[in-house]
């Protein structure tokens, strides 16, 4: 038995390896996550493979299962990165097709954190089939990353970025900026770039600088990997504006409610939002709580004056600051990397409840460490 | 012969050694500097030593000749950490007592960058005395440390400390500011205030916090070493302020201009001063090119708001930047310390002449590197 059971756990564990790894083959970004599935008999041998393409396609369980011939999963055990969900949308609810199909046992890593996707493993409680969860679920989150934290916070993880002088200004006096920081500094900001879903700015910046929002190389030629320009504001954007030739199709949202624009973006599949200001644009984001990361960009240089980085966040004494953990100072250059994440006080609960709806930064922990 | 001047210069470096260390016996504060002398014979043999013991004693070279039998200085030589004075203040000038002792040869390190001291070298040499400098001059230098950056700026090193949020705020809203920064930096500003000769507010400081400007240990006790407590501006300081009662007389600058200010510190004998802001005085003293040194200690904080670090620096655009090196990048408990120096453009070409007044922190590379 003891001995039975340590082989079941050494082969259920190398199934969840394996289905990490199919899981991997899917998109790394898009409004699905990455799913892999691998169907084991009776022995333990694997008689099935699976893994999700992407929002459409069928899902990763039922892409394992349409490889085996009709009443073969009969008894079977079902080991899947996610938990099965049960939600009807282009395809049908994964826990009634393994349901149908009579696995006997289903192994999955991560609860399913979404809003209409969740319930899986009751479901299938209740038919009879036996569940087991969290196995090799620290890999499987680091799999699943951004996705993971912006299902649970129902938005886009953010990033706020600044790039200032060591007295905190965005700018000099006349509003010339560039540039504050050196070439070293700024391929880091168009490295992170490419890695977000989409990135964002206030009318306002787009007025002053003309932004392409474009990631590009160290010598400006275009990365293959390009995020969702974002615009927030009231004021028209000139039909010229450099933003409008970007490979990707702009979004404007003017006067949204921040917390709502966050949702759209999440419902088109942005998973991260990258924000580059200007100082009103991200000030507001800051006093709205909803600031995942910050990345302070510091120049080794001063200009007092009165353009800064941010502007007001609404605190009126020490006692309301909003207090940060550095995760990281790195020398880019001349210049400094702070990286930051918000504390919370007071703490939250629990922090990964699928049910609430977070309205703060609560998971930034959750989030590269 | 190349045996011989080998062996001379052999000697020579080890008598310098010596006198490196009899000069480390005086005093590290004060008006004048640590300097040590070794008189060697004919055969290089050391016959005497001497050193400094402060303003208003011998200096190390007349200390060294007194321990000689009249007549037994002929055609020695004298090896001095410091170019003998050409200067009568309490004391008459060493070169002169060189030559009236017959020393036929004089070894030195470091070049007297005092602005009526200078000369011995020159007086020397016309008395037909063979001179040498510039041995050991890098260990020198350090030893004489901010005496000597001082003397070549005619004022104190000045350091320009302050502490904020990582958006460049002094304080909250309602002007809280206890504390920004953790007890590790503000443990770390207590020991640089008490290496300081001198440490500075403005009256915007000391009536907003009444601060004690003395150093003190993590217990709250007063170190050893106190610095003189200055306070710069107009407005008249209540007669219970805290500052009246600092273990040191404090020193009122009502309105003097900062060079001014800073001239008269050097002469009472401070070589450094520690600007521990408010945001206008320490403003006034970067604008007007004062600062050799900035200390920013940054919190992991975000306030947002009026209350800045620095005001205005008369700074319009990029291009008239105050450029900085970073120095140095440390971690304090949960804050940041950045070290920085000022750069100077256009570079000045000679830093070190002792006979201009340099107008910028031209002399700050000479420190600590
Ligand atoms: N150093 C840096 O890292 C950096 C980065 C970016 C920009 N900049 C500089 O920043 C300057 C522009 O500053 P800015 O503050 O005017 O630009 P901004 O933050 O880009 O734009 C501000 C505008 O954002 C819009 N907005 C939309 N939703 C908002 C909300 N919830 N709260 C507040 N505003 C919202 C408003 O537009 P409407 O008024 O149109 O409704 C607001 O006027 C430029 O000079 C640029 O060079 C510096
Ligand atoms: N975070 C930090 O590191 C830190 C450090 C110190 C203070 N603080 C905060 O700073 C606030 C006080 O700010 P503050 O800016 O009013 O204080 P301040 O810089 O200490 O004092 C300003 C005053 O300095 C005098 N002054 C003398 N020579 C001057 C010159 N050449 N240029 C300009 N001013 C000169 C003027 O006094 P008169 O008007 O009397 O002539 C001026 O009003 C307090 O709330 C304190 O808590 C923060």
């Amino acid at each position: 038995m003891g001995y039975a059971t340590g082989r079941d756990e050494a082969l259920v564990e190398r199934a969840m390896r394996r289905a990490i790894e199919l899981a991997a083959n899917g998109p790394a970004r898009g409004v699905n996550p990455r799913v892999g599935c691998v169907i084991l008999d009776a022995e333990g041998t694997v008689i099935a493979e699976g893994w999700h393409r992407g929002a459409g396609t069928a899902h990763a369980e039922v892409d394992a299962l349409s490889r085996l011939a009709p009443g073969r999963a009969a008894g079977t055990t079902a080991v899947v990165t996610l938990e099965p969900c049960n939600h009807t949308g282009r395809t049908g609810p994964c826990s009634v097709a393994l349901v149908e199909a009579g696995v006997a046992r289903v192994v999955y890593a991560a609860s399913d954190p979404g809003e209409r996707s969740s319930g899986g493993a009751e479901r299938l409680r209740s038919a009879g089939i036996a569940v087991r969860d969290g196995v090799l679920a620290t890999e499987v989150e680091e799999l699943l990353g951004d996705w993971l934290i912006a299902a649970r916070l129902r938005r886009p993880v953010v990033t706020v970025k600044w790039a200032s002088s060591l007295d905190g200004r965005a700018a000099a006096a006349d509003g010339s900026s560039r540039w504050i920081t050196g070439p070293e500094a700024r391929a880091d900001v168009h490295r992170r770039r490419a890695a977000a879903d989409a990135i964002a700015v206030g009318t306002g910046t787009v007025l002053a600088d003309d932004p392409s929002l474009t990631a590009r190389d160290e010598h400006g030629a275009l990365l293959q990997e390009q995020p969702i320009p974002v615009v927030f504001g009231r004021r028209p954007i000139p039909a010229d504006a450099t933003i409008r030739r970007h490979p990707r199709e702009p979004m404007f949202f003017d006067g949204a409610e921040l917390r709502t624009a966050l949702r759209e973006l999440h419902g088109l599949g942005a998973r991260s939002l990258f924000v580059e200001g200007g100082p009103t644009l991200a000030s507001a984001f800051i006093a709205a709580g909803l600031v995942d990361e910050l990345l302070v960009y510091l120049a080794p240089v001063l200009l007092g004056g009165p353009r800064l980085a941010l502007t007001d966040l609404g605190i009126a004494s020490m006692e309301s600051a909003l207090r940060l953990e550095i995760r990281a100072v790195e020398r880019l250059g001349a210049d400094l990397l702070v990286v930051a994440t918000p504390l919370l006080h007071p703490p939250v609960d629990d922090a990964t409840n699928s049910t609430g709806d977070p309205t703060g930064p609560i998971d930034a922990f959750t989030e590269g460490n």
